[in-house]
């Protein structure tokens, strides 16, 4: 997907809510559990009710792969659908990949041609040639990790070399790769303090913002910081909207809790 | 497994040899293709030709998830087949793995406990959290990025902060974690000038040493700074080994070559 289009859906929505299937057998309804893809009967509620107040959906591979086999076939699924019924809405393999060059290449091609995601999220601490096989592919988009959400952030990402962050050296050095320009970030909501910092580095590219809900992070600092003329913003809720309820109701409380947060950003972006 | 069993496995067989099971099919004999799992049919012919003179195996999970659903199953029935006929050897995921906390849990319990992994590899960028979710399981291993072999290793791993590269601060933080005596380091290969600064960090450590061959490195030289009273290597060689021949002799090419490394290192060890 190009980014323009990405930009015109947020327009049009009025909102950058990204939803996170992070999708788990023990918290989805127990009725669901019966059915021949439980995972992926979960996922297809969950977008059917909630496709009109976000612009992307982002399955955490990790939920996926601990059920093997199983696993892969409903994130297959789950892929498949939205390409064939929600083509607007752009897709991110939350996958956190990276490796050599010549095996990141073999992740670039499992992700975005065979499963036919818009994006995928890597790790960056193995350079530059681990990033660039994902950067060739033409209207796809990598997600760079730069300063993540979660408590282990501050072991190395917050290092200073020359007085400068380790994830700030991250951001400054990814953006004179190849194709730089199909670059977004990761930076966690809960460090909306160093988005202003962030801003300055990159002023246009997309930051995909996770944190806001369960992990704690506040969506108007995120956005004081954070938005910019084109938005700029992708913010993840995942837990919050998924498991609103595990009752039969589940979907239309997931879409209950999207509406509230689509609102939010409506009011925020005008 | 233990440690002490994988040490007993190295004396006995006077070889600290990982053959790494990047198995692509572009490059493995064309009459494998024919077959209905050419990917585990190639892994067979190889273990069944090479495990008395290795240690362990290190298939690289990029190579089985670029096939999707048919990848995943040749992984399993690698695993398996691994874990049924070769159970003295130690098997590791190279998945290089990261995410926050529960998330981690999921890709743990995926390759240690579905899968049944000895080890797998994992990323350290976003620090404690994303880690200890490995090192929680008894007897199993978790091998973290240090120095890699790839020309990217420069872009941030070695960066100062206080006089201290990012690859040292990782070796030195990580080892404060809860089970750090569950934890290995990856060291390149072509690297092996850091090897000596890092047996001061970890004189006790395996190294899991990948880079020996078609990337270049020494094998003598990581032997002279690496080598420890257990020997504490694990040396990693990938189409080296695996692609000597494309022809019907494949896997005895494989052999000979891998018993040229051992020879090497029964040299190198006495």
């Amino acid at each position: 997907m190009e980014t323009t289009k990405l930009v015109s859906e947020i327009r049009q929505k009025k909102s950058f809510l990204c939803i996170g299937l992070d999708t788990d057998l023990e918290k989805i309804p127990q009725h669901l559990l019966d059915t021949e893809s439980p995972i992926f009967e979960f996922n297809k509620a969950i977008i059917d009710a909630t496709h009109h107040l976000c612009v992307a959906y982002k399955p955490n591979i990790a939920f996926y792969e601990a059920h093997g086999l199983d696993g892969w076939k409903a994130l297959k699924q789950t892929i498949d659908y939205l390409n064939q019924n929600y083509p607007n809405l752009f897709t991110i393999a939350d996958a956190k990949r990276g490796d050599i060059g010549n095996t990141s290449g073999r992740y670039a091609k499992a992700f975005f041609e065979d499963l036919g995601f818009d994006s995928i999220t890597v790790a960056p601490y193995m350079g530059r040639d681990s990033v660039e096989p994902f950067l060739d592919f033409k209207n796809k988009h990598t997600i760079m990790l730069g300063l993540t959400s979660n408590p282990g952030a501050f072991d190395f990402q917050t290092l200073s070399h020359n007085e400068e962050h380790l994830f700030e050296s991250v951001i400054k050095t990814s953006q004179k790769w190849a194709n730089a320009d199909r670059l977004m970030y990761v930076v966690g909501a809960t460090k909306a303090e160093h988005i202003k910092a962030i801003r300055t580095l990159i002023p246009d590219q997309f930051l995909l913002v996770p944190g806001v809900g369960a992990q704690g992070g506040s969506l108007s600092e995120v956005c004081r910081y954070g938005l910019n003329s084109n938005v700029g913003l992708l913010v993840n809720s995942s837990r919050g909207i998924i498991y609103a309820s595990n009752g039969l109701d589940f979907a239309d409380q997931a879409a209950r809790k999207a509406k509230d947060i689509q609102l939010d950003m409506e009011a925020l972006l005008s």
